[in-house]
């Protein structure tokens, strides 16, 4: 096998200088950021689907760029090429984790024993690749939502025999997970929603939804899987309503059916904006839930009401993003996965290069600038005082269910009318944070 | 005293053909749709804030209309005549309940002792009336949003010192509640949500959130409320993120917090629009899960970003309201208050009474078309055709949770690739709405 | 040539209570509104493209359904079947028009000269077609937006080659659009915009767009071209953000470059709720500026960010459409062009059938109850009211722009404070709407 | 007078590593950036209605802060504690420039008369001030949007007494804007525009509005005044829609009715995110019609369908409006005017300063980083290469309007398929810009 992407070198860092494109300005892998390397932290993945699957295409568009590398596409040929694109990638990117879906490594079959051989080859030559390489796999998961028998949903399907496709589709993947070794299993539920509630049993599909995630805990834990399931929540798109719809809601939901403790969640930036809510907000819900697994490195745009899937670029985005994984306490088994694709005309394989490491960058620049955030400490010591009044004697009753309506309501009328609760100082907080982040 | 709204009739029913704009078209309260009387349906309400005490103001304008009924505002002679009004409005249009912010019947004076006196002063008036007209309070609630010091929030306030007047206020609205025999109490957390995250401690403020309700419903409980809690979900607006987002995320705060017994949801038509979610949806969620408690009646604009509060006139969407509150077997406790204001342009007192004759007219629209949709039964059979493939044993089998992966997965080889499920037929069946609601 | 959807009847009107999914319960093509036949008011027209072409795929997702229509797709036998088809689908609704772009109906060639010569072949076998079944083309477009070549745009492109090859296809496509008798040529520009604006000079870009239309004008006229010219607006998707953002912004470019003499407006409800707009709005913005040209008859999702291309259901919205094309003396060249597809999961041959009656029987409820707010009177007459006081002599000369600042400000300062200028009776003017379109 | 804001100092350059919250890190008025002075380019303004009359309320919440300068608001007094207030507070901080509505200046009496006097007043004391402090009117403006007799409109008012009242005001503000020396008149439609088009005659209210600005036009110049008059495009908010509804829109209606050579454009950033465009799109648009005038330099939120008025933090945002300003040549009479208010919880005096800080700090990285781009080149050359095939004779020929779709046809012919346009690089431009602007 020879090599793919002839005209790329290995990306090295040359600092924040450097006018060669095809260089890391920020991203320092072995530098110590807190305690640890920039790579610890990071644990950045490729996402095969975009990064090596799609080329471009849109609704209204046709494929710009070329990801046959050299191969007819369709064939397990192509599927083998992919594998050796995808580890050179990685290599010259000196990224260490990527995600799969089933049907992203190898082109599906007509009967599932066909497709599952296929499988079967394929992860073999890809852990062939990861010893050589020296690459581990943040998760994997079954598409779920492509062929038009999922047009319904999976484990939502109103039809038993397309359940049952799910159910043997979700194995085989935790079976090629658990065989490369992967550190989390992702159910992303594009299909898992509706199109019309006038034609839908709401109750009936999320228990059924509950359903498969309890089998595929059960076989997964049977079959020596020690990682954590995901859900990647989304609010609509395709379908008019996910029912995972947000952090909250799926949090939510995994309570609701005893689920809780087997999955985390996978926070998605576009995702997140997709619901209406930040990006560090679906971090923060998930965060104060014990609950923060893993996150889709990517970033949407604001005044378009669909999942751009952009490579992120913005350091505002990224700091707040690091901050929270870092006072979070780091990811475990999670990563930063870069559910990312170029532009549209961003069509060649050079691009595919500076997406990367715009992404990277960006990333490593969020992670310097939450670290100086933390320690400069001019934020975090705005927040414990603005709470302080909970510290005196009163305030930790309050907090431990020790008082009665009636209690506060006299200790009110003693004390008179509340002193304003001070000032949020939103603007002042938010000078600091540009002090800290922008060039002067 | 004297008639207020001196040249405004009782209202009555006279049927699709009036010319009349002062009488109802559809709404005919003794009229009997699937075995009760339109009213005991639809068991409309009086919001006092939009129809007494708002005038038009809005972030750009000055009130266009006069609400002062004759009395000078802020005093108690107001509040006095807002509750002739009130009643009167209520009279002539026939409405049996009314909803209430402590706020909205009496003007807070300085010191909470003189604020909850005039509270039982007017209480006591509004009793009489209530006895003399035969009127029904359908909820209060205590106005935690309005004033300077609940800037940052009331049971997330930082400020130890504000949490206990919100208590000591929650405590005399629910005093209140229970004197007026009030069949529900709402918490809407108009300022339970953070502008910035960069100063926020979210965990500390939702547990917070969760110590004052149950504070509440202890003190409920103790003084003999028998009725339903409610939280009323909204997105945004006025605070950037309101922790009380949408009805899955507010059942999740119930459950994880154990409120689910006392609490049901709130669903108001424009804040389910502002999250992202139809009407119907939130319904819907709220009924499967067994908390459709009450409903804010109104409307949004699905292309403005504001809560506009709009009087509901689109039928689709009362239809589909009624279809969802009928086929989850009514609304006990709670009814249809309008949470609505007339368009700022709309000034006059006729405008208050043509407002509700359009929304009740709307809502009775809506119930009559949502029986018809059940009554037809042309898309409830299509429904239970749909899901029909689960009916079989192993269908069962999967619903009882009593099969793994491995045997769905053999079934599935065995089986060979499924057929599709079917199609959705969406557009039949917006077809057969069409023919049932629409005038030809 | 055999029947392709054998086993759907021709469809008839059968009137409000039919229960024949394959009829038309409202649409009469022959009933006389406001002195002419429903038809003619409705000139409905087949999309190619949807209809024929789109099988039901989306970016998560492969095609759900069929539109080989028994050959090999990509075949010129495959274009055949699907004339075969489309004029049968339009004989069996008696729908007299249809649209189609040079690439819905033959497949592009390696050379442009092979292409043009299968769109020969191809027109030859639609004229013959046209005239067995008395069959019209509304209008005809180039596909400027699929090849991966329009990545920058087409007119807009940064490449001289690329801009010419534009102007070969709108060339062809004029061709071919005389030679079937077309009343109509669409620009729709999904590539004319940008993705960011960090490569982009927008000037350059807008002035090749109206060169580009300059060289259609001058060319379609010098052929025999006798029709509109039209410009179809669309704020953003697929680009970031298309020139042509809305009606107001596209008759301001049409002026500015001096292209309104020979364009109008081609009007699409879905384009007009991306770009933050009513469809009624983007009506009668084009109506005022006597631009009204012809309509794209789908309708949105407010709360998708994307194009649903959704068939219209909502008779609101067909009201309010129908309303304005009423005032303004109806289409002329124009009619309404159903740009709408079906759900994915409404995948079948008979969905196809189902979906062309619900779009076609809400635009005739449209048109029906449209005339009957007309003949109703009250509305018009309310707005005549309103407006009154500019009728007098002062009122007359401001209209006429005959006084000054100086002139008014005395007035006001002899007059003193105006009153406030009327209510603008919003929900009772929506009460007379729902009186007169829902069924009681 | 003495000092109001006593535990202020006046706010000075310390540079980026300050902990001094009351010092500027990044705004050094003197420093020479390509060529001049910061605040030549920037030209900081002060608006009279955020800074000196808004205390904080909204929709749901009274007014937290205190703008009384200890005076009875309400009265000449106030009016003048506010003169005072601003010029201590521009003093401070070293803002030249101030803007302002009528109302925001002198409390409106029951008599156009008094009101005027009220106005002679203030303007005689405001010019004293100037002149002692050396500061400048940016613009001034009419409030034709508060008092409920504008409820339906000023210049598109149905009513006539209502059109000439706004006249009245028009020629006032007229008066003293000349009085003070303005370089700016603007018109913000925050009125016209329509709540529902079933009670409005858009071309009735779109042709009025054009003769009162054309009544202001004559007016103006008669009077001396020399410098811009401004349409100030927002979308919608407090109305439905607004019929300035974004920078294209409203260019179109200058040159439709003739005013487009004295009119220009005053874009402000969140009025931009709510048409839904960004802040760099509308400053390019109006610059490449040469009708940039000034800028409302705030931010909004694009999660929040509302006006927030932000103080601008976003320096992404800032650098590409500064650099948008760079390449169109600067502002001329026009300015960077805070249209921004604290959050509502930064309710204190001290705020008022730190939000400034934000804004001007933020403006001055902005332009510090536009700058940087501009001499760094990269992005320019790469635009430059980009459009570099229409450097051709045939780009020429087409860029003059000198060929014809069958010459372009014939050449495309011979040349065969183009080859794709090259990348847009969007990814690689986005790392040079991080490169510039952000801190590793």
């Amino acid at each position: 096998m020879s090599e793919i992407f002839r005209n790329i070198p290995k990306i090295q860092y040359e600092g924040p200088d450097s006018y060669n494109p095809y260089a890391f300005k920020f991203y320092d892998a072995e530098r110590i950021i807190m305690g640890k390397p920039m790579k610890e932290h990071l644990r950045f993945a490729m996402a095969w689907w975009h990064n090596l699957c799609n080329a471009g295409s849109d609704m209204f568009g046709a494929s710009t760029g070329d990801k046959s590398f050299g191969q007819e596409t369709g064939t397990m040929e192509h599927a083998r090429a992919k594998v050796d694109a995808g580890f050179e990638f990685m290599d010259k990117l000196g990224i260490d984790y990527f995600c799969f879906h089933d049907a992203d490594i190898a082109p599906k079959a007509d009967t599932i024993e066909e497709t599952n051989r296929r499988l079967d080859e394929i992860t073999d030559y890809i852990k062939e690749k990861m010893e050589k390489y020296n690459k581990k796999l943040l998760w994997g998961t079954a598409n779920l939502f492509n062929e038009p028998l999922y047009m319904n949903g999976a484990g939502s399907s109103n039809s038993v025999d397309v359940f049952c496709h799910a159910a043997a589709q979700v194995k085989k993947a935790l079976d090629i997970t658990v065989k490369l070794g992967g550190s989390g299993y992702v159910f992303w539920g594009g299909r898992e929603g509706y199109e019309t509630l006038w034609n839908t049993d709401m109750q009936f599909e999320q228990e059924n939804i509950a359903k498969l995630m309890h089998m595929a805990v059960d076989y997964g834990r049977k079959i020596g899987f020690k990682g954590d399931f995901y859900i990647e929540p989304k609010a609509k798109e395709p379908m008019k309503h996910q029912y995972d719809f947000d952090v909250a809601t799926s949090i939510g939901f995994l309570r609701q059916y005893g689920l809780d403790k087997d999955f985390k969640i996978n926070v998605e930036a576009n995702h997140a904006t997709l619901a209406g809510h930040t990006f560090q907000h679906e971090l923060r819900v998930a965060a104060i839930n014990r609950m923060l697994g893993s996150i889709d490195a990517n970033q949407g745009d604001l005044l378009l009401g669909w999942d751009t899937d952009e490579f992120p670029y913005n350091v505002y985005e990224t700091t707040a993003c690091m901050y929270d994984v870092l006072t979070a306490g780091g990811l475990k088994n999670g990563g930063l996965n870069f559910d990312a694709k170029t532009r549209r005309p961003s069509y060649t394989h050079e691009d595919m290069f500076l997406a990367f490491i715009l992404g990277m960058d960006s990333f490593a620049l969020g992670l310097i600038n939450a670290a100086r955030i933390i320690e400069d400490g001019r934020l975090e010591e705005f927040i414990r005082e603005r709470y302080s009044s909970f510290e005196t004697e009163l305030g930790k009753r309050i907090r431990d269910g020790k008082v009665t309506l009636e209690e506060l309501a006299e200790y009110c009328e003693k004390e008179g009318k509340p002193a304003l609760p001070g000032s949020g100082r939103q603007e002042y907080l938010l000078s600091i944070l540009n002090q800290l982040i922008i060039k002067g």
